[in-house]
């Protein structure tokens, strides 16, 4: 019986959509008012879905106090009150787009994980906007 | 890298189950309230998904200003303040069930993008009931 | 100890708005989309807050389950599933706006209260435009 | 055209996680302030979801009605306003953690369901926790 | 300038609506499924509303974290994860309808705010069922 | 009738609490690590209340399109993927916290707006944060 487990989770950051090795011309083009270059910023929303056997002794597929200790080493106390471009190495030379954001939470998170428990990762970057990664 | 990138939208309009072919007393038998001549209505709430590869380049899966105008063409254009059932082509001949509209908007959207992405829509009718096709 | 107590409902229902003594061009220049003459519709959300002293018997403003009875005779029952300008008799010569809508639910509900309660309704026409009115 | 169709519910109930069979020293190790002797309690929220052809006829892949009938019986009259471990036979020997009531509520509601059909459940004990489940 | 400055928290606890002092019959008739004497639940959401003048130095009504700790003494770590009939004193001899706790909330809050500072409390019982109290 | 018409809105911005006259230290002591230097953000949501009497003409308090049009020039143009402390004039010499954020919003539409309509504004900047402003 595989079920899965979803925690929900937030942090706020500033970003800037751009890529240093565009013209200015290029990146106001391509990412239009996201290429502000004094930022803006979202309350980004997570939910972290973990899928695994039913353990019969506890019945847990995972305790959520694991799960939620993961989501804050690796995602609050990582970006929360962050700028993504300047504070987080991750996105040093990777456009923090929420497609890129999406996908490090998801490596950094798995990393975390027991091997045998499946992943998949959503992030709204505003309540209308999401993303969603499982590795595949 | 396959990502899941998602947009909501909203529509309101008026429309009523029934089929022209059937007499009274099937539709209301089969149908209910929902077959009130007079027409009821709902805020239909939408999420386009598109899956896809992320472009190194931008780091997008898809522009989400690309998949806004598909939707607000495709869908808010079409169907935003109207009565399906009289001011809507696709469903002359077809009745507006909420599985119906899902299938339509899918067919409508999918032309209109790239075809190496895949698409999943889900049309709330009320916030308690919703429905959701991805072409299968 | 004042304490308001408030119950959440819902209802859909097709409208148009227009008056009848307009002509087409008045009714389309101040309504806009919203004159469809077809109609259009909205799923409405509710919430009736009834304000009174604490029972100190039962530790009730009012027992749930009498809101509950009032909205749905009032409310739930009079306009689910109708066409609020051609099925609800109190817009046969009233424009059905949010406003007029929810000053005609007061007054039906304020008739049904025990008078030495008070009462405020805010009426959602959509998750975006809302209205209230307590009487004043 | 395989077409799903959702419908949310949700029902009041107290519970406590622990095992009968280990001692109060290891339930509190395992289920820490969930153990509390005493219960506590949620708001569940349900979210059933059928997915199967869509009939050419009616436009339906299941009758909202038939659905909302089937939660009723299944779910909300079983666990509406019980304490789970003890009003519930089926927790009667299974530890009820959300993971575990969610197949319960699985494989009593695919035993009333079309065999065409399938249903996938997801269960929020809280808006910031909840699981998921179908069948595999 | 007098400012609302507001903070939702939640906590889960078991209840039953009786009182002692009546039969099983009476308790029954008034209470219906809520007398339930194996106790059922909530996921009760806060929100805390205080008002008062912009400090011009901070530019704060209230530092959010100050207001935090107040909830998280008064009613989190009172109310969280408990039965409020047997586990938390104020309902000892009180019956905890959602009126009764949201008056006793307020009580705890008030006392430990600075006396320039108004107060008012929400408490949702469910996403359909909710109370407020200001003192008045 | 005195009715309160309401239009939701939102917008993206960075921001930092801090005051230039303050040294680094104390900045820190009150502001903690919302005075990030490289800023963080948020997706501010907006509720503007407007206040009147309903036209009897049309049945509205206010036409929604002078409501819509009053928040997207005032805020939306205003604020959106802005960063508060840099590009908005208003808080070059204003801490951008949330008070101060709601009382600058309300002056900006209440001047505006026809003088005879009463307006409240309440300002999301997380779903568990808000303000709100009166004019009081």
């Amino acid at each position: 019986m595989r079920v899965t487990v979803s925690r929900r989770a937030h942090f706020n950051a500033a970003h800037r959509l751009y890529r240093k090795d565009w013209t200015d011309e290029k990146n106001n083009a391509v990412f239009g008012k996201c290429n502000n270059p004094n930022f803006h910023g979202h309350n980004y929303e997570l939910i972290a879905s973990v899928t695994g056997d039913i353990d019969p002794e506890t019945g847990y597929v995972i305790d959520m106090k694991i799960l939620k200790d993961i989501i804050k080493e690796e995602v609050e106390d990582a970006f929360d009150h962050k700028n993504l471009n300047i504070d987080v190495k991750e996105f040093e030379n990777l456009n923090p787009t929420a497609e890129n954001i999406v996908v490090v939470i998801y490596n950094k998170m798995k990393a975390k994980l027991e091997s045998h428990l499946d992943l998949e990762v959503t992030l709204y970057e505003t309540p209308r906007n999401f993303v969603s990664y499982s590795g595949e």
